[in-house]
Protein backbone atom coordinates (compact mmCIF):
# COMPACT_ATOMS: atom_id res chain seq x y z
CA UNK A 1 0.00 0.00 0.00
CA UNK A 2 1.27 3.48 -1.14
CA UNK A 3 0.26 5.58 1.88
CA UNK A 4 -2.86 3.92 4.94
CA UNK A 5 -6.01 4.04 3.44
CA UNK A 6 -9.28 4.41 6.08
CA UNK A 7 -12.82 4.29 5.61
CA UNK A 8 -12.33 7.98 5.71
CA UNK A 9 -9.95 8.65 3.13
CA UNK A 10 -11.62 9.90 0.10
CA UNK A 11 -12.38 9.12 -3.62
CA UNK A 12 -10.64 10.43 -5.91
CA UNK A 13 -12.05 10.62 -9.34
CA UNK A 14 -10.55 12.79 -12.52
CA UNK A 15 -11.36 14.17 -16.11
CA UNK A 16 -10.13 15.74 -19.18
CA UNK A 17 -12.23 18.30 -18.13
CA UNK A 18 -15.78 19.24 -16.26
CA UNK A 19 -17.69 16.53 -17.77
CA UNK A 20 -16.84 13.87 -14.86
CA UNK A 21 -18.56 16.12 -13.18
CA UNK A 22 -21.59 13.79 -13.82
CA UNK A 23 -19.49 11.00 -12.24
CA UNK A 24 -19.43 13.14 -8.90
CA UNK A 25 -22.68 13.59 -9.04
CA UNK A 26 -23.92 10.27 -9.38
CA UNK A 27 -21.36 9.04 -6.70
CA UNK A 28 -22.62 11.62 -3.81
CA UNK A 29 -26.00 10.49 -4.53
CA UNK A 30 -25.34 6.95 -4.19
CA UNK A 31 -22.45 7.53 -1.04
CA UNK A 32 -23.45 10.89 -0.09
CA UNK A 33 -21.19 10.60 3.09
CA UNK A 34 -18.08 9.98 1.03
CA UNK A 35 -15.36 12.70 0.83
CA UNK A 36 -14.24 13.33 -3.03
CA UNK A 37 -11.46 14.72 -4.44
CA UNK A 38 -12.15 15.83 -8.42
CA UNK A 39 -9.74 16.97 -10.31
CA UNK A 40 -10.70 17.99 -13.98
CA UNK A 41 -7.81 18.73 -16.31
CA UNK A 42 -9.52 22.03 -17.85
CA UNK A 43 -5.94 22.89 -19.18
CA UNK A 44 -5.65 20.28 -21.75
CA UNK A 45 -9.10 19.19 -22.23
CA UNK A 46 -10.31 17.85 -24.62
CA UNK A 47 -7.96 14.02 -24.70
CA UNK A 48 -9.96 12.39 -27.62
CA UNK A 49 -7.87 13.76 -30.43
CA UNK A 50 -5.02 13.37 -28.62
CA UNK A 51 -2.28 10.66 -29.54
CA UNK A 52 -2.28 7.63 -27.58
CA UNK A 53 1.87 8.65 -25.98
CA UNK A 54 -0.14 11.97 -24.96
CA UNK A 55 -2.70 10.55 -23.45
CA UNK A 56 -0.69 8.36 -21.53
CA UNK A 57 1.19 10.96 -19.42
CA UNK A 58 -1.67 12.95 -19.03
CA UNK A 59 -3.30 9.93 -17.20
CA UNK A 60 -0.09 9.63 -14.96
CA UNK A 61 0.10 13.11 -14.33
CA UNK A 62 -3.36 13.20 -13.34
CA UNK A 63 -3.53 10.47 -11.26
CA UNK A 64 -0.15 11.92 -9.66
CA UNK A 65 -2.52 14.81 -8.63
CA UNK A 66 -4.74 12.52 -6.82
CA UNK A 67 -2.85 10.75 -4.88
CA UNK A 68 -1.45 13.64 -3.04
CA UNK A 69 -4.71 13.35 -1.35
CA UNK A 70 -3.75 9.89 -0.48
CA UNK A 71 -7.44 8.21 -1.49
CA UNK A 72 -9.01 4.88 -0.99
CA UNK A 73 -9.44 4.46 -4.35
CA UNK A 74 -9.39 5.85 -7.68
CA UNK A 75 -12.19 6.66 -10.06
CA UNK A 76 -11.50 7.64 -13.74
CA UNK A 77 -14.13 9.53 -15.53
CA UNK A 78 -12.78 9.96 -18.86
CA UNK A 79 -13.88 7.90 -21.76
CA UNK A 80 -10.93 8.00 -23.69
CA UNK A 81 -8.37 7.21 -20.48
CA UNK A 82 -10.21 4.27 -19.31
CA UNK A 83 -10.02 3.08 -22.73
CA UNK A 84 -6.33 3.48 -23.42
CA UNK A 85 -4.35 4.41 -20.43
CA UNK A 86 -6.21 2.72 -17.35
CA UNK A 87 -2.95 0.13 -16.79
CA UNK A 88 -0.69 3.33 -16.69
CA UNK A 89 -3.32 5.01 -13.78
CA UNK A 90 -3.50 1.26 -12.20
CA UNK A 91 0.65 0.90 -12.11
CA UNK A 92 0.66 4.57 -10.64
CA UNK A 93 -1.60 3.89 -7.56
CA UNK A 94 -0.31 0.72 -6.59
CA UNK A 95 -2.51 -1.33 -4.88
CA UNK A 96 -5.65 1.27 -4.94
CA UNK A 97 -8.55 -0.33 -6.56
CA UNK A 98 -9.40 1.61 -10.09
CA UNK A 99 -12.88 1.99 -11.83
CA UNK A 100 -12.47 2.79 -14.95
CA UNK A 101 -16.04 4.44 -16.88
CA UNK A 102 -15.84 2.59 -19.62
CA UNK A 103 -15.84 -0.88 -18.15
CA UNK A 104 -18.46 0.17 -15.37
CA UNK A 105 -20.64 1.21 -18.31
CA UNK A 106 -20.55 -1.93 -20.48
CA UNK A 107 -20.73 -4.49 -17.98
CA UNK A 108 -23.95 -2.93 -16.63
CA UNK A 109 -24.64 -2.81 -20.42
CA UNK A 110 -24.41 -6.52 -20.76
CA UNK A 111 -26.62 -7.40 -17.93
CA UNK A 112 -29.07 -5.58 -18.96
CA UNK A 113 -29.48 -6.69 -22.93
CA UNK A 114 -32.10 -8.89 -23.25
CA UNK A 115 -31.38 -9.18 -27.01
CA UNK A 116 -27.69 -8.92 -27.12
CA UNK A 117 -28.13 -6.16 -29.15
CA UNK A 118 -26.52 -2.69 -27.69
CA UNK A 119 -26.35 0.78 -28.95
CA UNK A 120 -23.18 2.84 -27.93
CA UNK A 121 -22.67 6.87 -28.43
CA UNK A 122 -20.06 9.24 -27.68
CA UNK A 123 -17.27 11.28 -29.39
CA UNK A 124 -15.66 10.66 -32.37
CA UNK A 125 -12.79 9.74 -30.50
CA UNK A 126 -14.46 7.50 -28.52
CA UNK A 127 -16.85 6.04 -31.27
CA UNK A 128 -13.65 5.65 -33.35
CA UNK A 129 -11.51 3.68 -30.88
CA UNK A 130 -14.22 0.61 -30.66
CA UNK A 131 -13.36 0.87 -26.89
CA UNK A 132 -17.01 0.36 -25.56
CA UNK A 133 -17.63 -2.60 -28.22
CA UNK A 134 -14.35 -4.14 -27.70
CA UNK A 135 -15.62 -4.00 -23.69
CA UNK A 136 -18.64 -5.57 -24.12
CA UNK A 137 -17.22 -7.97 -26.55
CA UNK A 138 -14.77 -8.97 -23.70
CA UNK A 139 -18.03 -9.93 -22.05
CA UNK A 140 -20.04 -11.52 -24.03
CA UNK A 141 -18.91 -12.20 -27.76
CA UNK A 142 -22.68 -12.72 -28.85
CA UNK A 143 -23.41 -9.33 -28.29
CA UNK A 144 -23.92 -7.10 -31.10
CA UNK A 145 -22.76 -3.51 -30.85
CA UNK A 146 -23.78 -0.20 -32.79
CA UNK A 147 -22.11 2.99 -32.54
CA UNK A 148 -22.74 6.58 -33.25
CA UNK A 149 -20.83 9.51 -32.72
CA UNK A 150 -22.87 12.34 -31.58
CA UNK A 151 -19.77 15.21 -31.32
CA UNK A 152 -22.44 18.14 -31.05
CA UNK A 153 -23.90 16.71 -27.99
CA UNK A 154 -20.56 17.98 -25.69
CA UNK A 155 -21.41 21.50 -27.30
CA UNK A 156 -24.62 21.45 -26.73
CA UNK A 157 -24.66 20.42 -23.23
CA UNK A 158 -21.73 22.70 -22.38
CA UNK A 159 -23.87 25.44 -23.75
CA UNK A 160 -26.91 24.50 -21.56
CA UNK A 161 -29.50 23.68 -24.65
CA UNK A 162 -30.72 20.98 -22.78
CA UNK A 163 -34.53 21.32 -23.65
CA UNK A 164 -33.81 23.51 -26.96
CA UNK A 165 -35.72 22.50 -30.45
CA UNK A 166 -31.89 22.67 -32.12
CA UNK A 167 -31.22 19.88 -29.41
CA UNK A 168 -34.25 17.79 -30.68
CA UNK A 169 -33.73 17.97 -34.34
CA UNK A 170 -30.15 16.67 -33.61
CA UNK A 171 -30.71 14.70 -31.36
CA UNK A 172 -33.31 12.99 -33.90
CA UNK A 173 -30.40 13.10 -36.59
CA UNK A 174 -27.88 11.12 -34.71
CA UNK A 175 -30.22 8.43 -33.15
CA UNK A 176 -32.77 7.85 -35.82
CA UNK A 177 -30.26 5.08 -37.37
CA UNK A 178 -29.08 3.52 -34.64
CA UNK A 179 -32.71 2.33 -32.97
CA UNK A 180 -33.72 0.81 -36.45
CA UNK A 181 -30.71 -1.51 -35.27
CA UNK A 182 -33.56 -3.12 -32.97
CA UNK A 183 -30.97 -2.30 -30.06
CA UNK A 184 -32.72 -2.52 -26.49
CA UNK A 185 -30.08 -0.63 -24.61
CA UNK A 186 -28.33 2.55 -25.14
CA UNK A 187 -25.31 3.53 -23.02
CA UNK A 188 -24.46 7.11 -22.80
CA UNK A 189 -20.64 6.73 -23.81
CA UNK A 190 -19.77 10.48 -22.84
CA UNK A 191 -19.78 11.98 -19.14
CA UNK A 192 -21.29 15.04 -20.73
CA UNK A 193 -24.71 13.11 -21.97
CA UNK A 194 -26.44 12.13 -18.90
CA UNK A 195 -27.12 16.80 -19.05
CA UNK A 196 -29.09 15.24 -22.46
CA UNK A 197 -31.03 12.39 -21.36
CA UNK A 198 -34.38 13.36 -21.31
CA UNK A 199 -33.85 14.59 -24.66
CA UNK A 200 -32.47 11.61 -25.59
CA UNK A 201 -35.15 10.12 -23.80
CA UNK A 202 -37.96 11.63 -26.05
CA UNK A 203 -36.19 10.17 -28.98
CA UNK A 204 -35.20 6.89 -28.72
CA UNK A 205 -38.58 6.33 -26.93
CA UNK A 206 -39.32 4.20 -23.60
CA UNK A 207 -38.83 0.87 -25.10
CA UNK A 208 -34.89 1.10 -24.92
CA UNK A 209 -33.16 0.94 -21.76
CA UNK A 210 -30.60 3.98 -21.13
CA UNK A 211 -27.44 3.40 -19.46
CA UNK A 212 -25.79 6.13 -17.60
CA UNK A 213 -22.15 5.40 -17.52
CA UNK A 214 -21.76 7.18 -14.63
CA UNK A 215 -24.89 5.89 -12.64
CA UNK A 216 -22.92 2.35 -13.56
CA UNK A 217 -19.47 3.92 -11.87
CA UNK A 218 -21.20 4.73 -8.80
CA UNK A 219 -22.82 1.38 -8.47
CA UNK A 220 -20.02 -0.27 -8.88
CA UNK A 221 -18.00 1.95 -6.58
CA UNK A 222 -20.83 0.86 -3.86
CA UNK A 223 -20.17 -2.25 -4.27
CA UNK A 224 -16.29 -2.24 -3.99
CA UNK A 225 -16.74 -0.43 -0.55
CA UNK A 226 -18.92 -2.65 0.69
CA UNK A 227 -16.94 -5.35 -0.02
CA UNK A 228 -13.52 -3.93 1.18
CA UNK A 229 -15.28 -2.45 4.75
CA UNK A 230 -14.37 1.29 3.64
CA UNK A 231 -17.55 2.82 3.47
CA UNK A 232 -17.20 6.53 5.55
CA UNK A 233 -19.06 5.76 8.37
CA UNK A 234 -20.08 9.90 8.57
CA UNK A 235 -23.50 11.04 8.63
CA UNK A 236 -22.57 14.23 6.77
CA UNK A 237 -22.97 14.78 3.36
CA UNK A 238 -19.31 16.42 2.48
CA UNK A 239 -19.02 18.95 -1.02
CA UNK A 240 -16.50 17.53 -3.36
CA UNK A 241 -12.92 18.89 -3.37
CA UNK A 242 -12.49 20.27 -7.06
CA UNK A 243 -9.19 21.01 -8.60
CA UNK A 244 -9.10 22.15 -11.94
CA UNK A 245 -5.48 23.06 -13.96
CA UNK A 246 -7.38 25.91 -15.49
CA UNK A 247 -10.41 27.92 -14.12
CA UNK A 248 -12.74 28.66 -17.90
CA UNK A 249 -14.75 31.45 -17.80
CA UNK A 250 -17.70 29.54 -17.93
CA UNK A 251 -16.71 27.16 -14.83
CA UNK A 252 -19.01 28.27 -11.95
CA UNK A 253 -21.90 28.29 -14.76
CA UNK A 254 -21.19 24.63 -15.54
CA UNK A 255 -20.98 23.74 -12.74
CA UNK A 256 -24.11 24.13 -11.32
CA UNK A 257 -25.98 22.87 -14.67
CA UNK A 258 -23.76 19.34 -14.31
CA UNK A 259 -24.79 19.15 -10.38
CA UNK A 260 -27.18 20.91 -9.91
CA UNK A 261 -26.40 23.37 -7.06
CA UNK A 262 -23.51 26.63 -6.39
CA UNK A 263 -20.23 25.88 -6.87
CA UNK A 264 -18.16 25.35 -3.53
CA UNK A 265 -14.25 26.81 -4.03
CA UNK A 266 -11.82 25.79 -6.30
CA UNK A 267 -8.40 24.97 -6.38
CA UNK A 268 -6.12 25.60 -9.06
CA UNK A 269 -3.44 23.27 -9.80
CA UNK A 270 -0.59 23.33 -12.40
CA UNK A 271 -0.01 20.54 -14.66
CA UNK B 1 15.30 42.40 -42.67
CA UNK B 2 15.91 39.16 -41.34
CA UNK B 3 16.05 37.36 -44.61
CA UNK B 4 15.80 38.39 -48.30
CA UNK B 5 12.59 38.96 -49.48
CA UNK B 6 11.40 39.26 -53.09
CA UNK B 7 7.93 38.68 -54.68
CA UNK B 8 8.54 35.38 -54.88
CA UNK B 9 8.41 34.86 -51.05
CA UNK B 10 5.45 33.72 -49.96
CA UNK B 11 2.86 34.42 -47.68
CA UNK B 12 3.42 33.14 -44.12
CA UNK B 13 -0.91 32.69 -42.67
CA UNK B 14 -1.33 30.93 -39.03
CA UNK B 15 -4.43 29.97 -36.27
CA UNK B 16 -4.55 28.22 -33.72
CA UNK B 17 -6.48 25.40 -35.93
CA UNK B 18 -8.56 25.04 -39.20
CA UNK B 19 -10.45 28.20 -39.04
CA UNK B 20 -7.91 30.61 -40.47
CA UNK B 21 -8.25 28.22 -43.45
CA UNK B 22 -11.24 31.16 -44.61
CA UNK B 23 -8.28 33.51 -44.50
CA UNK B 24 -6.09 31.35 -46.96
CA UNK B 25 -9.25 30.87 -49.44
CA UNK B 26 -10.09 34.39 -49.26
CA UNK B 27 -6.00 35.22 -49.89
CA UNK B 28 -6.04 32.49 -52.75
CA UNK B 29 -8.93 34.35 -54.22
CA UNK B 30 -7.92 38.03 -53.99
CA UNK B 31 -4.23 37.55 -55.19
CA UNK B 32 -4.20 33.61 -57.20
CA UNK B 33 -0.22 33.65 -57.95
CA UNK B 34 0.61 34.09 -54.04
CA UNK B 35 2.39 31.26 -52.50
CA UNK B 36 0.63 30.58 -49.42
CA UNK B 37 2.26 28.33 -46.08
CA UNK B 38 -0.35 27.93 -43.77
CA UNK B 39 0.32 26.62 -40.26
CA UNK B 40 -2.12 25.65 -38.07
CA UNK B 41 -1.59 24.94 -34.56
CA UNK B 42 -4.28 21.76 -34.18
CA UNK B 43 -2.18 20.20 -30.89
CA UNK B 44 -2.97 22.92 -28.78
CA UNK B 45 -6.31 24.72 -30.07
CA UNK B 46 -8.30 26.09 -29.14
CA UNK B 47 -6.51 29.59 -27.65
CA UNK B 48 -9.16 31.47 -26.44
CA UNK B 49 -10.01 29.70 -23.25
CA UNK B 50 -5.92 29.97 -22.69
CA UNK B 51 -4.04 32.65 -20.49
CA UNK B 52 -2.32 35.63 -21.75
CA UNK B 53 1.23 34.26 -21.10
CA UNK B 54 0.33 30.82 -22.62
CA UNK B 55 -1.19 33.00 -25.59
CA UNK B 56 1.32 35.72 -26.40
CA UNK B 57 4.42 32.21 -25.97
CA UNK B 58 2.25 30.27 -28.58
CA UNK B 59 2.29 33.74 -30.90
CA UNK B 60 5.69 33.47 -30.97
CA UNK B 61 6.27 29.68 -31.87
CA UNK B 62 3.80 29.94 -34.63
CA UNK B 63 5.43 32.48 -35.93
CA UNK B 64 9.00 30.92 -35.64
CA UNK B 65 7.86 28.44 -37.97
CA UNK B 66 6.56 30.44 -40.04
CA UNK B 67 9.67 31.95 -40.52
CA UNK B 68 11.57 29.38 -41.10
CA UNK B 69 10.02 29.43 -45.01
CA UNK B 70 11.14 33.27 -45.28
CA UNK B 71 7.70 34.79 -45.85
CA UNK B 72 7.44 38.66 -47.41
CA UNK B 73 4.69 38.82 -44.56
CA UNK B 74 2.67 37.65 -42.17
CA UNK B 75 -1.35 37.37 -41.74
CA UNK B 76 -2.16 36.08 -38.03
CA UNK B 77 -5.34 34.60 -39.18
CA UNK B 78 -6.31 33.92 -34.99
CA UNK B 79 -8.85 36.03 -33.66
CA UNK B 80 -7.11 36.00 -29.75
CA UNK B 81 -4.08 36.29 -30.90
CA UNK B 82 -4.79 39.00 -33.37
CA UNK B 83 -6.06 40.89 -29.82
CA UNK B 84 -3.50 39.85 -27.13
CA UNK B 85 -0.46 39.00 -28.92
CA UNK B 86 0.25 41.10 -32.16
CA UNK B 87 3.07 42.81 -30.84
CA UNK B 88 4.98 39.78 -30.12
CA UNK B 89 4.52 38.50 -33.91
CA UNK B 90 5.54 41.80 -34.95
CA UNK B 91 8.68 41.73 -32.84
CA UNK B 92 9.54 38.11 -33.55
CA UNK B 93 9.47 39.04 -37.48
CA UNK B 94 11.56 42.18 -37.89
CA UNK B 95 10.28 44.57 -40.36
CA UNK B 96 8.58 42.07 -41.94
CA UNK B 97 4.88 43.75 -42.32
CA UNK B 98 2.23 42.02 -40.28
CA UNK B 99 -1.73 41.84 -40.71
CA UNK B 100 -4.03 40.67 -38.09
CA UNK B 101 -7.59 39.75 -38.95
CA UNK B 102 -9.33 41.98 -36.01
CA UNK B 103 -7.73 44.97 -37.17
CA UNK B 104 -8.55 44.49 -40.75
CA UNK B 105 -11.82 43.24 -40.30
CA UNK B 106 -12.58 46.54 -37.74
CA UNK B 107 -11.40 48.75 -40.66
CA UNK B 108 -13.18 47.47 -42.93
CA UNK B 109 -16.44 47.65 -40.33
CA UNK B 110 -15.60 51.14 -39.41
CA UNK B 111 -15.41 52.28 -43.61
CA UNK B 112 -18.82 50.80 -44.07
CA UNK B 113 -21.06 51.67 -41.12
CA UNK B 114 -23.04 54.67 -41.84
CA UNK B 115 -25.18 54.19 -39.03
CA UNK B 116 -22.36 53.87 -36.27
CA UNK B 117 -23.81 50.92 -34.91
CA UNK B 118 -22.03 47.88 -35.83
CA UNK B 119 -22.62 44.48 -34.31
CA UNK B 120 -19.71 41.95 -33.69
CA UNK B 121 -20.21 37.83 -33.69
CA UNK B 122 -17.49 35.58 -32.45
CA UNK B 123 -16.76 33.16 -29.89
CA UNK B 124 -17.08 33.75 -25.82
CA UNK B 125 -13.39 34.17 -25.25
CA UNK B 126 -13.48 36.52 -28.83
CA UNK B 127 -16.54 38.82 -27.11
CA UNK B 128 -15.50 38.63 -23.58
CA UNK B 129 -11.77 40.14 -24.46
CA UNK B 130 -13.87 43.30 -25.95
CA UNK B 131 -11.17 43.31 -28.43
CA UNK B 132 -13.56 44.08 -31.72
CA UNK B 133 -14.98 47.28 -29.84
CA UNK B 134 -11.42 48.52 -28.65
CA UNK B 135 -9.70 47.98 -32.31
CA UNK B 136 -13.41 49.64 -34.00
CA UNK B 137 -13.57 52.64 -31.20
CA UNK B 138 -9.67 53.27 -31.58
CA UNK B 139 -10.83 53.99 -35.34
CA UNK B 140 -13.83 56.01 -34.44
CA UNK B 141 -15.27 56.60 -30.76
CA UNK B 142 -18.89 57.28 -31.89
CA UNK B 143 -19.50 54.08 -33.18
CA UNK B 144 -21.63 52.04 -31.43
CA UNK B 145 -20.62 48.45 -31.02
CA UNK B 146 -23.42 45.28 -30.12
CA UNK B 147 -21.72 42.01 -29.41
CA UNK B 148 -22.88 38.73 -29.31
CA UNK B 149 -20.77 35.27 -28.41
CA UNK B 150 -22.33 32.50 -30.79
CA UNK B 151 -20.34 29.70 -28.97
CA UNK B 152 -22.08 26.67 -30.92
CA UNK B 153 -21.28 27.86 -34.40
CA UNK B 154 -17.91 26.67 -34.26
CA UNK B 155 -19.15 23.06 -33.76
CA UNK B 156 -21.83 23.63 -35.86
CA UNK B 157 -19.88 24.48 -38.90
CA UNK B 158 -17.03 21.54 -37.99
CA UNK B 159 -19.61 19.09 -38.30
CA UNK B 160 -21.18 20.87 -41.35
CA UNK B 161 -24.42 21.48 -40.40
CA UNK B 162 -24.18 24.43 -42.94
CA UNK B 163 -27.51 24.77 -43.92
CA UNK B 164 -29.24 22.17 -40.93
CA UNK B 165 -32.89 23.81 -39.31
CA UNK B 166 -31.02 23.36 -35.76
CA UNK B 167 -28.43 25.90 -37.21
CA UNK B 168 -31.43 27.87 -38.25
CA UNK B 169 -32.88 27.81 -34.53
CA UNK B 170 -29.38 28.62 -32.78
CA UNK B 171 -28.73 31.54 -35.26
CA UNK B 172 -32.31 32.90 -35.20
CA UNK B 173 -31.75 32.73 -30.78
CA UNK B 174 -28.39 34.27 -31.13
CA UNK B 175 -28.75 36.76 -33.76
CA UNK B 176 -32.45 37.91 -33.05
CA UNK B 177 -31.42 40.42 -30.02
CA UNK B 178 -28.17 41.72 -32.05
CA UNK B 179 -30.38 42.66 -34.62
CA UNK B 180 -32.99 44.37 -32.74
CA UNK B 181 -30.42 46.78 -31.74
CA UNK B 182 -30.83 48.98 -35.55
CA UNK B 183 -27.12 47.84 -36.55
CA UNK B 184 -26.31 48.31 -40.27
CA UNK B 185 -23.43 46.23 -40.10
CA UNK B 186 -22.05 42.67 -38.58
CA UNK B 187 -18.88 41.61 -38.52
CA UNK B 188 -18.17 37.87 -38.62
CA UNK B 189 -14.89 37.84 -35.47
CA UNK B 190 -14.22 34.49 -35.79
CA UNK B 191 -12.70 32.81 -38.90
CA UNK B 192 -15.52 29.74 -39.02
CA UNK B 193 -18.15 31.87 -39.39
CA UNK B 194 -18.06 32.65 -43.31
CA UNK B 195 -18.86 28.79 -43.42
CA UNK B 196 -22.42 29.95 -41.67
CA UNK B 197 -22.42 33.19 -43.70
CA UNK B 198 -25.70 31.84 -45.99
CA UNK B 199 -27.94 31.24 -42.62
CA UNK B 200 -26.45 34.04 -40.95
CA UNK B 201 -27.69 36.17 -43.87
CA UNK B 202 -31.27 35.03 -44.32
CA UNK B 203 -31.52 35.23 -40.29
CA UNK B 204 -30.51 38.55 -40.18
CA UNK B 205 -32.08 40.03 -43.79
CA UNK B 206 -30.58 42.23 -46.05
CA UNK B 207 -30.58 45.52 -44.74
CA UNK B 208 -27.38 44.32 -42.47
CA UNK B 209 -24.10 44.37 -44.16
CA UNK B 210 -21.72 41.51 -43.48
CA UNK B 211 -18.38 41.62 -43.07
CA UNK B 212 -16.59 38.98 -43.30
CA UNK B 213 -12.92 39.40 -41.72
CA UNK B 214 -11.25 36.70 -43.72
CA UNK B 215 -11.94 38.94 -46.80
CA UNK B 216 -11.03 42.33 -45.11
CA UNK B 217 -8.00 40.67 -44.67
CA UNK B 218 -7.24 39.46 -48.16
CA UNK B 219 -8.02 43.28 -49.27
CA UNK B 220 -5.76 44.88 -46.88
CA UNK B 221 -3.11 42.34 -48.32
CA UNK B 222 -3.62 43.32 -52.00
CA UNK B 223 -3.45 46.56 -50.57
CA UNK B 224 -0.06 46.23 -49.10
CA UNK B 225 1.41 43.81 -51.35
CA UNK B 226 0.70 46.22 -54.69
CA UNK B 227 2.28 49.53 -52.42
CA UNK B 228 5.20 47.52 -51.63
CA UNK B 229 5.43 45.80 -54.92
CA UNK B 230 6.16 42.61 -53.86
CA UNK B 231 2.83 41.49 -55.83
CA UNK B 232 4.09 37.79 -57.33
CA UNK B 233 4.35 37.97 -61.05
CA UNK B 234 3.35 34.46 -61.74
CA UNK B 235 1.21 33.41 -64.10
CA UNK B 236 0.00 30.20 -62.07
CA UNK B 237 -2.07 29.21 -58.94
CA UNK B 238 -0.34 27.87 -56.28
CA UNK B 239 -1.81 25.42 -53.82
CA UNK B 240 -1.40 26.22 -50.08
CA UNK B 241 1.85 24.48 -48.11
CA UNK B 242 -0.11 23.18 -45.26
CA UNK B 243 1.83 22.45 -41.67
CA UNK B 244 -0.12 21.06 -38.92
CA UNK B 245 0.84 20.35 -35.15
CA UNK B 246 -1.65 17.66 -34.92
CA UNK B 247 -3.21 15.66 -37.30
CA UNK B 248 -7.10 15.24 -36.54
CA UNK B 249 -9.10 12.43 -37.53
CA UNK B 250 -11.90 14.81 -39.63
CA UNK B 251 -9.15 17.08 -41.26
CA UNK B 252 -9.50 16.39 -44.79
CA UNK B 253 -12.98 16.57 -43.86
CA UNK B 254 -12.48 19.70 -42.95
CA UNK B 255 -10.23 21.25 -45.58
CA UNK B 256 -12.68 20.25 -47.98
CA UNK B 257 -15.72 21.96 -46.22
CA UNK B 258 -13.62 25.25 -45.43
CA UNK B 259 -11.81 25.23 -49.07
CA UNK B 260 -13.95 23.69 -51.41
CA UNK B 261 -11.16 21.45 -52.90
CA UNK B 262 -9.38 18.59 -52.20
CA UNK B 263 -6.74 18.39 -49.54
CA UNK B 264 -3.19 19.02 -50.26
CA UNK B 265 -0.30 17.06 -48.52
CA UNK B 266 0.20 18.28 -44.98
CA UNK B 267 3.17 18.74 -43.09
CA UNK B 268 3.32 17.83 -39.70
CA UNK B 269 5.49 20.04 -37.41
CA UNK B 270 6.53 19.69 -33.88
CA UNK B 271 5.32 22.64 -31.36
Amino acid sequence: MIHNVTSESPIGIFDSGIGGLTVVKAVQAALPAERIIYFGDTARVPYGPKSQVTIRKYAYDDTLILMRYQPKMIIVACNTVSALALDVVEKACGTLPVIGVLKAGAELAVNATKNNRIGVIGTQATVSSNAYACAINMLNAEIEVISQACPLFVPLAEEGFIDHPATKLIAREYLTEIIQHDIDTLVLGCTHYPILRRVIEETIGQSIRIIDSAEAVALRTKQLMTESELLNPARRAYAPHLLVSDLPQKFSMLYKLFMGSEMPDVELVEV
